[in-house]
């Protein structure tokens, strides 16, 4: 069995990411993607959670685990039809590339394709897979971050450009970063909403990766309202929510679309330039064994 | 994170195990222990199928996982107190030797102290545990054993004698064998009673590792009614067959005891040196994390 962690994972072309999950998208449009409701343990000490799933196309199954009393996580690979364990990944990076990509994966067919300006709102973990990820779909030429922390943003910046060779401004609001984005990622930990409707261009891509409950959410409501197209990556997951998703009661169920759906073709990503279009992002079950998969056949 | 494998497994001393085990149901009878029901993925290609479990009083949690589409099990242990990922073994045989393990005990309480003769019918994984560490727990001076392949129970009978250093016998049939025994361990793949009822004892105890639903067990029915304690190590486990158990119908539920209250001695093993005494093993969950974790500490 083959072992990988963290820093394996950071070796993968973040590209590469984006098209496995674009991939499985496709898979999943074919029906062939297998994500049913993650399981949990309980106990006096905590949860052990597992989220399992895979491809019936490629025979890759396998699941995540991680527990509330601890933070190292781990993704098993079995080749379905040998019934080969093929590896493990061990670590959260492999789970943060994963939401990173996919939400690539909706700006790739979501997004004008001529979008110019990224803006990221958050400088943890999620927010940098997005941010790397993104620059694979999208001829970004300025990247403009925010985050509450004046230190972080600007070391967070850094890194960004470091990493992308894209020009990238840490911003003084998040409105300001919000008026000049294309495609604009939240990521925060934030339970409000972290910037105004106002601020939100017509033709933007907005990616929420953050809290989307009804009763903590860190997109505005009135933006949702105005998006012409919202998809999440499993409208099943979001709609098991408890509390319920923060677009229960405005959107109407049929408004929120699968992202395979329109991967596939079946939908369209944006009908019209002006558009404002939203990904939900909830982390697909299944979509960390898929990368794990691709990882472990690389190395 | 440790990983170990079979082979680190088959290091450890069968009587450390069979006290692993003693300890567990000690832990059990304090409602300290774990032991949710299983949790499984369906899929096309086959099932991924999560045993967790462990032990809130040691602060050990973790899992077993096996699939229906292949052969290899991970074991992974968790320190719920400080988060850690311990480490994972991977193999069958933990599996096999817990399950030994826990036979082994019930042999330990519930068997006549003075037992000479160990029964052994079926020659495969399950029927090698539980004769290692039977004989940590009794002084046994004789082992017979059968199976219906004459090569396959010499050769088993031969290395029996290796391992345990106790003379061994393949005999020539499970009457033979059952006739001459004081502990007699059934660990068969048989659909049908393997021993007659008229072959056993006073004063047997009997443990039934293979099938026990009512549609295909290896122990004869009137066995089990002749016995005067009944236990099992999951009650829960063994009303949750599907299709029931076989004593499901014969025998009264409240007949069936958990083995944690025959360790913790809050019900007697055996009343009488006559009594025949019937261990029902159905392989409690977590009890493979607390083997795994007392491997991982050693190693």
């Amino acid at each position: 069995m083959k072992l990988l962690n963290d820093s394996d994972v950071k070796r993968i072309r973040t590209g590469e990411a984006v098209v496995v999950m674009d991939q499985v998208f496709k898979i999943r449009s074919e029906g062939k993607f297998i994500s049913p409701p993650r399981m949990h343990m309980d106990s006096a000490d905590g949860k052990i959670v597992f989220t399992p799933g895979g491809s019936l196309m490629d025979h890759v199954m396998g699941f995540r685990v991680y527990t509330t009393f601890g933070d190292e996580q781990i993704t098993i690979v079995y080749d379905s039809r040998t019934g080969t364990l093929k590896g493990a990944v061990i670590g959260d990076y492999l789970g943060a590339l994963r939401t990173g990509s996919i939400g690539s994966v909706s700006t790739k067919y979501m997004s004008n394709p001529d979008s110019r300006v990224l803006g990221i709102i958050g400088t943890g973990k999620q927010a940098f897979t997005q941010a790397i990820t993104s620059a694979s779909v999208r001829n970004f030429s300025e990247i403009h971050v925010f985050s509450r922390d004046n230190e972080k943003r600007k070391l967070f910046a850094e890194s960004l450009n470091r990493v992308t060779g894209i020009k990238t401004f840490p911003d003084e609001s998040s409105s300001s970063v919000a008026r000049i984005s294309d495609v604009l990622v939240l990521a925060t930990n934030s339970p409000f909403p972290v910037v105004k409707s106002s601020d939100i261009n017509p033709g933007t891509h907005i990616i929420t990766v953050g809290k989307k409950s009804v009763k903590e959410h860190e997109l505005d409501l009135d933006i949702a309202e105005r998006s012409s197209v919202i998809a999440t990556d499993s409208v099943a997951q979001i709609n098991s929510y408890d509390p319920p998703h923060f677009l229960a009661k405005v959107v109407t169920k049929n408004r929120i679309v699968e992202l395979s759906d329109i991967v596939s073709g079946k939908i369209p990503g944006r009908k019209n330039r002006d558009d404002i279009t939203l990904f939900l992002s909830v982390g697909l079950s299944g979509t960390e064994v898929a990368l794990a998969d691709y990882l472990l056949n690389l190395s």
